[in-house]
């Protein structure tokens, strides 16, 4: 069985971080029976450059024939002053719509061996293992109408009951397989939407999954709590904006945005990308870490049906964190600074 | 002179807070050439239950004809069930918006003394002196329209530029009496209403605060920062929700949100709260700490003028927490609990 996989490396240490996975995947393909096609495809700043568009229809076209997309990371200072449709991140948008890839999974665990890094005290973050569930393909980001006539400017936070019952399934699907606890994270004191958006997980919780448990917390509390207190939470559901927001501050327990991996999946292709952007002040100079994209590559490699190497690259990954390597955002004291490529050789060779 | 002073206690450990702020101002009017005239009045649950109606017109008619209003907290679970505008929060927001007090301003600062409480690691925290400037009055708590039909909701992030520049305006004076740096948060890569934001602010800073540092993030960096080195903050200038997730993220450093007092500002009577809710599992316990009622009580007697009386009172929190009584929330081993109303005492009497 041959997979086709397409690679958009996109800018900064995008494409250092995809050329990791790639060397992965092709180790991983000499020990199993099945093997990977690449294509590589334009995204973000590099298409705007090459296409002056962040994600050309063939990109698009690529994408949707294949089995799964591995993204790098786009944007960059280059585009900055570029505005609306234009911008790179606008080509992020697209493809996750056009892949219609609601549910956007970004998993934290902090091992042992990690917590040292962790801006937080350890005791409180040892043994951290969380899922947030970002609903990726409405909500604020998508709402119509938006405008801005330079004197007033708004855009739409909006969601219907099929919108948040489709990604209130995968959370409460996957806190069966986990710890069997959803939180779902609203402004339901303030917001309409979020109401109907409370309203529309109880009903769901009562009719379908009654055996998972499940609390509501406001996205005000929820940051909070998730610095002091992280190990209460399994499995967090929430909205493309709060999503947006409260796994960027989960990323921090672990110490270092560059471990975070992402699986953005719907009914077809999923799209896999680490958390983290394109980290422009460092591009170029192989020192990006390449765990998030690893771990994302492994995501994909579930999503494909492949968990047995799926747990091969995250054992390979534990065993690689075993040695005293790391790369410059990991690497304190006692530690060997290991390049992007030196980490990533790590981890295929254990 | 005598400075007319609303209270509004509400629900929880509101009133419990509030007493002790009364007791300090009594205290303070002792030892001065001023004095104060307190008139209380219903809001929050505590107006549901007698009047049904959480911010009732003669509440609103006492806060407008007071020079300044403490409010101590409102909701609880026995109103978690009302909806729209008899909900206890929407009293909350009626009131902001009735004084017009657009800029909620909330100070962080964490001293060495409190360092030891952080979910952070002490070297993290130590030192940190933030100020969040929140825009209080517009943004997605009031655009409109908003809509809930049961099968689809929505609401407006809405703003102006005159609503911008206001609220920056407030931000960069404050930067002039602090470290002169203003950090702008919005979410430009992806909201029309953030470009807007970000357009506004950089024209005005420009035009008339040239010699303030400025600089911009997105508020998902934003948070992750605020975790990872929140020492690089001086003032953050901010919208309406963005604000209100922000600054419960800042009131983590210091290792209780009951340390946070905020002071909601427009051309009028200003509004005087802690950043804490109701606490309802706490409330009626003499369990709620009074530090943020009381460094939100500081805040108001700077705004009427009285900047020394607002300094006594700072001072004699630092050399309160110089003892080693503690209220439950920070109590750690080698402190001794202190009741509300102890912690009180103590900080009036030093
Ligand atoms: C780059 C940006 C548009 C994107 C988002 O806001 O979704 C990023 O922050 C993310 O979390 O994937
Ligand atoms: C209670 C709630 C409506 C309020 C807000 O969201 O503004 C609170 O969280 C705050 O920050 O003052």
């Amino acid at each position: 069985k041959t997979y086709k996989i397409t690679l958009l490396p996109g800018d900064g240490i995008g494409p250092e971080v995809v050329a990791e996975s790639v060397k992965l995947l092709d180790v991983i393909a000499e020990k199993s029976d099945f093997s990977f096609e690449y294509t590589e495809a334009l995204a973000g700043g590099a298409a705007i450059d090459a296409r002056n568009d962040p994600m050309p229809q063939e990109t698009i076209d690529a994408c949707k024939a294949s089995d799964a997309v591995l993204l790098g990371a786009v944007g960059g200072p280059k585009w900055d002053d570029l505005t609306g449709a234009m911008r790179p991140e606008s080509g992020l948008l697209k493809i996750r719509k056009e892949l219609a890839v609601f549910a956007n999974l970004r998993p934290v665990a902090v091992p042992p061996s990690l917590a040292e890094s962790s801006p937080l005290r350890p005791a409180a973050v040892i043994g951290v293992d969380l899922l947030t569930v970002r609903e990726l393909t409405g909500g604020i980001y998508f709402g119509q109408p938006v405008g801005n006539d330079g004197n007033e400017a708004f855009n739409t936070m909006r969601y219907s009951v099929e919108e948040i019952e489709r990604v209130a399934r995968v959370a409460f699907e996957w806190a069966r397989k986990r710890r069997n606890k959803v939180t779902s994270v609203d402004k339901a004191n303030v917001l309409e939407v979020s109401r109907l958006w409370r309203d529309t997980v109880k009903a769901l919780h009562k009719k379908e999954f009654s055996d998972v448990e499940l609390d509501h917390m406001y996205i005000d509390n929820a940051t909070m709590q998730m610095v002091i207190n992280p190990r209460q939470f399994d499995v967090i559901l929430t909205g493309n904006i709060f999503g947006d927001i409260l796994s960027d501050t989960s990323a921090t327990l672990g110490g270092s945005l560059g471990l975070l991996p992402s699986a953005s999946l719907g009914k077809g292709t999923g799209l896999f990308e680490p958390v983290h952007g394109s980290a422009p002040d460092i591009a170029g100079q192989g020192k990006a870490n390449p765990i998030a994209m690893i771990l994302s590559t492994a995501m994909m490699l579930d999503d494909l049906g492949e968990g047995k190497a799926a747990t091969a690259v995250r054992q390979g990954l534990e065993a690689a964190l075993g040695h005293n390597l790391r790369t410059a955002d990991l690497c304190h004291e006692g530690y060997t600074p290991a390049s992007t490529s030196e980490m990533g050789e790590l981890i295929r060779t254990e």
